[in-house]
């Protein structure tokens, strides 16, 4: 893609009500735009960077055999009456025709939980999953860490449905594993860690995934040898690792990546969500849900990858993996950039081609760095004498000199 | 994807609150699920129709030149107020915290104009053009005819900016082209025409694009010679053919199925957007808007294609290319068909198959009417006897019988 054709412009100016390195830089790097508090509008590099993460947890989805839908953002407030959730603090609520209450959904249960009556009867029917990619909206007392938090962002929830609570188990342990899998894949893995939390009235636990990161507004205790913490709201209740029971924990800031919940009967039996055993008996269905914040997750990224020259790209997530520039305005150096340019096109290398003509070479690097893709491809006079071109890693200070005619071979075999 | 997996049930009995023929074939062959008056549940099979909707209009788009952002729909109400549209009658409010003002927007034009103006300084920034998939909402007085007219529903919304009129009508022109493009891809072409409207305080008219339709809400006068119409709004101002002046129009019902609006300055002006010329004047920016409601577009395609067993896909936007079964308790079927099902897995053929053993000939072939994919392959004893299978367009009533070895090459010649 042309940057002068992107609906994108880097600014050095800091956004005046930055919140934080996530928001500061996302927003000078053409990637985001603050709408209101916790509600950001996304760019076309913004918004590659959230189709990338998508793409990576639908797969992860699909692999644990979950269908996508599509719910609804508004919801009748009946709804959240039957579960007593109507009050919740983040609930926004608003009229329809002839004063009918309605709510913005905050989360889906109370719309998939009743949508599975049409579709459980029998213990055949079950175990089932379902997931989506839908905006979430949170009325939050204070929207804040820029992508952190928010009150419109968008979210990636999964429900499963089960017999009994033995099968609801082996799917939860299923579904843990999956999140790993993500975790790794965004390039967060090392720094996440599965985390024990408060469980509600049906559990003892509840399980978040948490990333370790300045930024976070939770604290945990994790346990190095069994790499799994203790949120710090139980660790009055659980003082020791729950795996080794180890008491030597580090304290640490951390950033919620997602997290699964066993809810049990808690939303089958308002709704009344039932089916029938082998015996011809009624059961309530047991239920999980497991969500990713993938706006949120894109923040956590970010704050753990930059540098203060900008932001440093994992590259399954990076909006292109290249960052091509010519320097100078010689004829012949812009020809053989655009040459170079078709070239990665149509080996399907995803290149983002800086072809302003009238910024200097300082400027062209400073903006490289800041949107902080992987790798950086420059052509100049300089290297174009060599019959080469110049290649550097993002996280790398020096530059490689790579003859022209490999650099496609180069950066293919780099691939993510 | 096997049937027996897909989160989607095919129901006899008819949706007891379905207001149109789209409404009613699509709950009962599992697409959607109506949550409330004018707000539906996609289920997979409707979510997939909606995603090749999506991606036929994705790839003109951008064909256009357009980028690809994504707009929240939480807004202040006050940019609402700086246009004086905060008190349309669709338009949802809400208090945010502190007591905020906000809206849910039904458009986007309060929100990309602002915007435009951290990006726009010049002439040289001119034009340029942005697109979105993203729900809209509206308070709809009566919503109804199932997708046609929705409160919560998605939409295609492109914004296009120039520095003068001359250049907005050049990008508006090709707009119109563009939208010609994506009816024909979704099958709906031949029904579709260019309509006259009314065009507002700036322009003599906006254009529609309407499919005749029984179901539709509209009435229009088509020009059988020129193949455009005049909306029966202005038909008092615009008495014959705007091409031909001819006055041979035949009225029909008809569905809008998109509209494009030189906006002008109604926008800028409010906003404030403007560019220097070269000649260093501050000019406001001309900005044209172009809509698809996508689940609309989905509700318009079953109006137009089903038949009293259900409906009838056009290949471009089914759910499936094929629907593949087999009939009968023996084994050795069921295996040849698993066998099949695979081999047109790998070559990358969309095929749901009804894997059902416990379900009688004639309501899987009920079953594949309702769906509508538009081939049906049926393997049973009397086919691999003749070491064939039979395969059926929807729109077909026999059969062909195809020797076993040849159907996967057959169907990948069929793929759209």
């Amino acid at each position: 893609m042309l940057y002068s054709k992107i609906f994108s412009k880097t600014s050095k100016t800091t956004a005046s009500d930055a919140d934080s390195v996530n928001a500061r830089l996302l927003t000078q790097a053409g990637f985001i735009q603050k709408q209101m508090a916790g509600v950001y509008i996304f760019l076309p590099l913004g918004l590659r960077v959230l189709n990338k993460i998508e793409n990576i947890i639908r797969e992860e989805m699909e692999k644990l055999g979950a269908c996508e839908v599509l719910m609804p953002t508004l919801t009748q407030e009946d709804s959240w009456q039957k579960t007593k959730r109507a009050d919740l603090d983040i609930l926004f609520h608003l009229k329809g025709r002839g004063e009918a209450k309605l709510v913005l959904n905050p989360t889906h249960e109370e719309v998939i939980t009743p949508l599975m009556k049409n579709f459980v009867a029998s213990y055949r029917d079950l175990p089932f999953s379902a997931f989506q990619f839908q905006n979430k909206f949170r009325n939050e007392p204070r929207a804040k860490s820029g992508l952190l938090r928010g009150r419109e962002f968008l979210m990636k929830d999964l429900y499963s449905f089960h017999a009994d609570e033995k099968n609801l188990d082996i799917f939860y342990e299923k579904a843990k594993k999956t999140y790993v899998n993500v975790y790794k894949r965004l390039g967060i893995g090392k720094q996440t860690f599965l985390t024990y939390a408060s469980g509600g009235s049906f559990s003892k636990f509840s399980h978040e995934f948490q990333t370790i990161c300045e930024a976070g507004e939770d604290t945990i205790y994790l346990c190095d040898k069994c790499k799994v913490a203790i949120n710090q709201e139980i660790i009055d209740i659980q003082k020791t690792c729950p795996i080794c029971n180890g008491s030597d924990l580090r304290q640490e800031k951390a950033a919620e990546a997602g997290n699964i919940f066993k809810l049990r009967t808690k939303f089958s039996e308002p709704f009344n969500l039932t089916y029938k055993t082998a015996e011809g008996k009624d059961n309530f269905v047991e239920m999980g849900c497991y969500g990713i914040g993938l706006s949120r997750a894109m923040g956590i990224i970010v704050e753990l990858f930059h540098d203060d020259k900008g932001i440093i790209w994992p590259e399954n997530v990076a909006p292109f993996q290249i960052h091509l520039m010519a320097l100078g305005k010689e004829k012949n150096v812009a020809e053989e950039a655009q040459k170079i340019y078709q070239q990665m096109q149509k080996k399907g290398i995803e290149v983002l081609y800086d072809d302003r003509a009238d910024v200097s070479a300082g400027e062209k690097f400073a903006v490289a760095d800041l949107i902080g893709l992987p790798y950086r491809v420059v052509i100049s006079e300089k290297t174009l004498a060599k019959k080469s071109v110049e290649l550097k890693k993002r996280t790398q200070t020096k530059a490689d000199l790579i003859p022209t005619q490999k650099i496609i071979k180069t950066l293919s075999s780099y691939e993510p």
